[in-house]
């Protein structure tokens, strides 16, 4: 990073000219505006790319009008690479007249209605935390299963209940086992999934993987994940096919798709004791951990209306995966299964070595026998009606520009 | 049915003016042309739109030019009608100056090159049959789960990677548990599942299920599915997130999507041994079990280089699941989870009460034991490259007009 950004609260923010996140807004109009945040702003690109901003790019406006990042991510990595400098630029630049125009393009970002910027065509979810995998199965006193180790276990989920921040999540119903036999009721145990999605950005063909080393090829970046769930539904459906309507009803996505360019910074090396020998199609020698410290936070209907503040009941960070996203990349491919520009995969809840470093509730009051105790008295195992849970995830490091995911929160609305 | 058709091989067929199933073909000119089955021939309806014989039906002309039939699934319920009746009137109207018109769009069947006609948001597949799954459990000694009774037990799979008839199939590599440890390499376990799928016309809001009584709403009609499968991926892969690698390679989709209409004479009761009571949400008293004969056959390189026929492995019959397609739907959106115009549910394998009825390898061959003798010399215990594996379903009874699914065909490739 050589010069600022004129747009006043950007330098210093986690949203500065080294971060330039996509996300996509909802204007009043009902009209999609693909913008990138700045500072506390966020530049609509739909509106520079009108004004004759992106002359030269060669770029059809319609890709800017989009309910989703899919056709932007569809573009040329070499495209994309030219957006991503001229924005710098224009964000950056001294030229008066230029700077005149791109302001009439920034929006209050506290202001915007964001959708959720990813449309996938295909949907998978891992479960790559160790920390996670082993604590789970010790609360159902299970040992780790045996292919664990070996690979980045995944499934699929679905892609159709996909939304943004702030969308009601409607308590789900299923079916619970209880001493009485199976009951379809709302569930009692509705937890959520803090997660790192990746967003793909090239296509493959079918019945050719994609090797570990072409990661950064097809990845273009990371958002956060929010993958609610329905412990009591999970525990009596998933045998022999894995979680279905436990993990169906809603996975939330964070507003800003951070590209990978933006994360040079926070690549790091695996941790030693999770670089256990593996498959060669699962070996390469990258940096492809990345440190992001998460948090999740909650609020209870009662300390909003008290205006406490949302309450952090866990810290983690991402650098602690055992599979990382080339690795699972690989291995979703590794079969011949082809990806298509806009797919996601999910990392798996993020958990950490401690016990209040965990990514899920289920995992924090140790199967719903340690209460959190919230800041208005009340106590939680699963979420109530009416909470709000918000996840968080930031870059930082001494000597460089933070780079903000921002964050994305959903409340908790009684099943319909 | 009252008049028959002019169309000269049509009456007596699968496809007479009773069935009328809808597909889309690509041409020569790698467009894409919505057609229906007619006899031998295929109507198509792109040209018959751009010929003014859907005049005053008030349909986009783009609706018929699509490589997939969501568009034409998105119209209204009025409006399917209405192409329905419009269709079957031009088929069987004596009026010479129409008939020359719908004549020239007509194309001759055998030599048209059909694609998949669904592109779903989403596809969940189940595992209905009781026989499947009490054969397949048998067969890892295990008992049945208790939940298989109480509920129509399904996982999300992929949908980016299914195609129509005649794509080739490339054998998946994956990870196989040897004496040695895991390896990764081409599955030496590959299988097919004999499916129906559901195709869904109709979105539902997220948080609000489908109930049973509203299948005939949601559902525009049923289509073969082959679940393609390699076990001994599947084997090692699925504790505890369920079926991933052995099952996303690819699923193919037959080329005839045929309304429920056409299948009314074919509904009925369920099996009086698959009645059991049941929760409320998937109680109904409609009959939602049809009649459809279903059949594999096989052949291998040598077999076709020898002229010799497709041997038939397997037949058996769509009556007998138990869990029917009206309750599938009520489960999957039971816990408010969405579906979107042109999504797809899988019955699960077809399988029948006795071992030479059954919809996959695994189960003819009990795991591989009792070799399949095919007609060259050959034994099978599962799939080998340059196998071919056809799919066939038909409704008949006396009386009445047959329904005919078509043929959904398959050969396997090499790993590449």
């Amino acid at each position: 990073m050589t010069a600022g950004s004129w747009v006043p609260d950007a330098d210093g923010s986690g949203f500065s000219l080294a971060n330039l996140p996509y996300g996509v807004a909802e204007l009043a109009t009902n009209e999609f505006h693909v913008c990138v945040a700045i500072g506390n702003h966020a530049l609509d690109l739909a509106a520079a790319a009108a004004k004759g901003l992106f002359d030269t790019l060669d770029i059809p406006l319609t890709v800017w009008r989009q309910a989703a990042l899919n056709a932007f991510l569809g573009l040329s990595a070499e495209k994309r690479r030219a957006v991503r400098e001229r924005i710098r630029s224009l964000l950056s630049t001294p030229d008066p007249r230029k700077r005149a125009a791109v302001e009439a393009c920034l929006l209050d970002r506290s202001a915007l209605r964001m959708t959720s910027p990813i449309a996938p065509g295909d949907f998978v979810d891992f479960y790559s935390s160790y920390h996670h995998a082993v604590r789970t199965m010790q609360l159902m006193r299970a040992e780790l299963n045996a292919n664990w180790t070996s690979m980045p276990v995944g499934y699929h989920s679905r892609t159709g209940t996909i939304v943004g921040t702030d969308q009601p999540i409607f308590r789900p119903k299923g079916q619970i086992l209880t001493p009485d036999g199976p009951i379809y009721a709302p569930t009692r145990a509705l937890d959520i999934e803090l997660e790192i999605g990746f967003v793909i950005c090239r296509a493959s063909k079918r019945g050719q993987p994609i090797s570990v080393s072409e990661f950064g090829d097809y990845v273009f970046g990371l958002v956060l994940l929010n993958d609610w769930s329905a412990r009591d539904l999970q525990r009596f459906e998933s045998a022999p096919l894995g979680p279905f309507l436990a993990k169906s009803f809603c996975t939330q996505a964070g507003s800003w798709v951070v590209p990978l360019e933006a994360l040079t910074e926070y690549r790091v090396e695996k941790n030693p004791e999770h670089q256990q020998p593996t498959l060669g199609y699962l070996r390469h020698g990258e940096k492809w951990s990345f440190d992001i410290s998460l948090e999740i936070s909650i609020s209870s209907t009662a300390m909003r209306e008290r205006e406490l503040p949302p309450q952090r009941v866990s810290q983690t960070n991402f650098r602690d995966m055992y599979w990382d996203g080339a690795q699972q990349l690989a291995h979703l491919t590794g079969n011949g299964a082809s990806v298509r520009v806009g797919d996601l995969y999910g990392s798996g809840t993020v958990s950490g070595p401690t016990e209040d470093s965990a990514g899920c509730l289920v995992e924090l009051t140790q199967g719903g026998v340690k209460k959190i105790v919230l800041s208005d008295g009340s106590t939680r195992d699963y979420l109530q009606d009416g909470d709000r849970v918000e996840l968080r995830g930031v870059c930082e490091k001494a000597g460089h520009p933070a780079i903000d995911f921002g964050s994305l929160a959903g409340t908790v609305h009684p099943a319909l």
